[in-house]
């Protein structure tokens, strides 16, 4: 039997083919940058740099937030933790796990570090094979992984990240297999730290497992290279379902093709709602009432009837379906505010909104019926999972830079990262530095 | 309910009585430096501490076997792996882990730390209180997190050096609290890389996850204090039996008081054999037989019968006991050849021993009973957990320090590490870089 490790690893030093989802990988590196470095002083962000910038060492990956650069592995660490700060980078829903913040950070760092000096091309390219493998691995680990506590992004990420980083440093088959087993022993990450910076902490770590792991394997660590799959492997110490049928189509069909942005700064079970909000543009004032129908097991995750604080604002369908339709950008990070929350125009048509739950819908769907004051009753769905042109998905990643950083840097940021020819990593490190012009 | 990581802060950081097993500590300290820099060439220390010293950084702890200082993360990472490479370092069978291989080198590379530069009596206390921990650590995470397949240096290790870090660094409970469950989400190790580098890798990941940990806490990150023990925490998610007994008398009762050294450069599974052989002072020519009496659990680990390397000679009953009956130090790593497995002498007494299996004996016991010539038995048992004197094991851990670094390196070891008013950490540094004197 062949193990994971060889068939990733296969797959990590492939040729990879032209139509490939490159153009959804460029949106995530605009998508991941920008919330990086909105995330740039959020406290985790902080202690995790001002403690690398310490240790200090060989000047060679940007990192968020600082002009100083550092070595790959710490480079890594910080800006995973970065860009996960905010929680409003991208997520896959096949196995629940943010890919981009696990897996770019490891390539980028590797990509830029003295003896890598990829091009952009090739380190969007094992990005692109490292988000793909994190999300095989976490639909091979599978829901009991993630339901026994262990948080997918930072576990399946870090393997992921590892094909990523070892794809730059030129690894072979081989070597790759032994990065694969070896980062089976450090792979770690629990849900337990949802609420606290251990949750961002998660991404970096993944990140620097997977730089570690490669750089390693690189210089000849022995591994077992059995380590993901076999006797008291990762997946089966770590409550794994090895789904037998999760690397089925590798390296033709792309699961990274479905991945979700987050368009709205709240959490992501009131994004259905949201969107199909959008639909509607009618002056709140008309408005009589709106029910809300929603999978019940958001229930007991985001429907705080009458928040009082900023955060509990992004955890509650009413206030942020109010905010919505009263026009307040829910793509702005800065609008979840404690002030909001006692807005009197806000709260009288918060206190309008009824939600109900209904577990006919999918989990991704929810239903909006909003009655207005002549009578009418408008209704719209939206399921997450529907497909969305990738021109439109463009335009409101732009808009969601934008409201994260301010038109100028979000205009240079678009430009850096969507380039058709790859990413310039130097003008991509500078802005992730925030050198100025 | 107060959470574990609360009572283990506690005990961090608290007073520690005279009467704690300082001697034990100082021997332990001895045997941990004699290894670590005996394995300073073995590959895996070569490829981690290489990896290191390119990344390099701020000159603050003593790397084995390198004149340049690194951050106090880094060297964690590569003394942990070297001095567990020849995995001939301390064991402890409650838990059955390593844990001086994990602990020392994170109280070590803090304690010299800018900021820090604790003394050798604030070094060896914090040690101590680290080993202690990870080993109760150890206890509530049961056989069962071991049999699933969690390597226990590496997982167990990871709470203790978090411990020990965390003291010297001054943090308070709170912040220990938040260490100790911020490296909840990042310990790891498996079993499964026995057999490989990873094996001593493990270890020093343990090393540099509490290293870590104790830095970012004291830097103010907010983790999941309930990391450990609360729902989804390391235990829970990780096989672990939270024995409740498991901290009874902490602070009070020892466990590190019945820590296991190694005197024989091969399978610990041979040991009490060996141990049992070193009573009978026969000339080697009147043996006709070896009977060996041991736990059948051993049968399946270390009873190859005619072994032809110097690897496999450390997993054979028959080799090691022929060895020891013909005056080959077993202590001595260097024994172990190829060319000895060949030696007509060595596998013609070899060949008159047989190993039988009796479940009654416990698993640290053995019996050998030896046929002479002249028609006498000469019968002898040993149990690895027997009391042994202080002095006799500082006799025995010196001696092997000779053997694995030579007298005059092993003596100034042993001055420095059983000095009663503290090692000198300047000196031990200057010893584990390979200062020229």
């Amino acid at each position: 039997m062949t193990a994971l490790a060889q068939k990733l690893a296969a797959f990590g030093i492939g040729a990879v083919a032209g139509d490939a989802p490159f153009d959804m990988m460029r949106l995530s590196l605009l998508d991941w940058a920008a919330c990086g470095i909105a995330g740039r002083d959020e406290p985790v962000a902080r202690i995790t740099r001002g403690l690398a910038l310490e240790d200090g060492g060989t000047a060679e990956a940007s990192v968020i937030g600082s002009p100083t650069r550092l070595p790959a592995r710490a480079a890594a660490l910080v800006n995973g933790a970065a860009s996960h700060a905010l929680d409003y980078d991208d997520t896959h829903f096949a196995h629940i796990g943010h890919p981009s913040v696990a897996v770019i950070p490891a390539a980028l760092a590797v990509a830029v570090a003295e003896g890598t000096r990829a091009s952009g091309t090739d380190f969007l390219t094992a990005a692109l094979l490292g988000v793909e493998a994190s999300i095989r691995v976490g639909v091979w680990l599978g829901r009991a992984h993630y339901q026994t506590g262990f948080h997918q992004t930072a576990t399946a990420g870090a393997f992921g990240a590892t094909i990523a980083a070892a794809r730059l440093l030129g690894c072979d088959a081989r070597q790759m297999t032994q990065a694969l087993g070896l980062v089976s022993t450090r792979a770690a990450g629990l849900k337990s730290q949802f609420g606290t910076m251990g949750k961002p902490y998660n991404a970096g770590i993944a990140a620097a497992n997977g730089v570690e792991a490669a750089l390693l394997a690189a210089r000849g660590f022995v591994s077992n290279p059995a380590g993901i799959d076999g006797p008291q492997g990762f997946g089966p110490t770590h409550a794994g379902a090895a789904d037998a049928g999760a690397l089925d189509g590798l390296g033709t069909a792309w699961l990274f093709q479905t991945i979700s942005h987050k368009f709205h700064a709240c959490c992501h079970g009131t994004h259905a709602m949201l969107e199909a909000l959008a639909e509607f543009d009618c002056d709140p004032a008309t408005i009589t009432g709106l029910t809300v129908t929603t999978h019940p097991r958001w229930l007991s995750v985001c429907n705080i009837p009458a928040p009082e604080t900023g955060l509990e604002a992004k955890f509650s369908y009413r206030m942020t379906a109010a905010m919505a339709l009263l026009g307040h950008d829910t793509g702005a990070i800065a609008n979840f505010t404690d002030a909001l929350c006692a807005d009197p125009t806000v709260v009288a048509l918060r206190d309008k909104v009824t939600v109900v739950a209904d577990d006919s819908l999918a989990e991704t769907a929810a239903q909006v019926d909003l009655t207005l004051v002549d009578g009418r009753v408008l209704t719209a769905r939206h399921d997450l999972n529907a497909p969305m042109a990738l021109d439109v998905r463009a335009a409101k990643l732009r808009h969601k830079a934008g409201a994260l950083l301010g038109d100028d840097i979000a205009t240079r940021l678009w430009d850096v990262t969507t380039d058709a020819t790859g990413p310039d990593l130097a003008a991509l490190g500078a802005l992730l530095r925030g050198d100025q012009a």
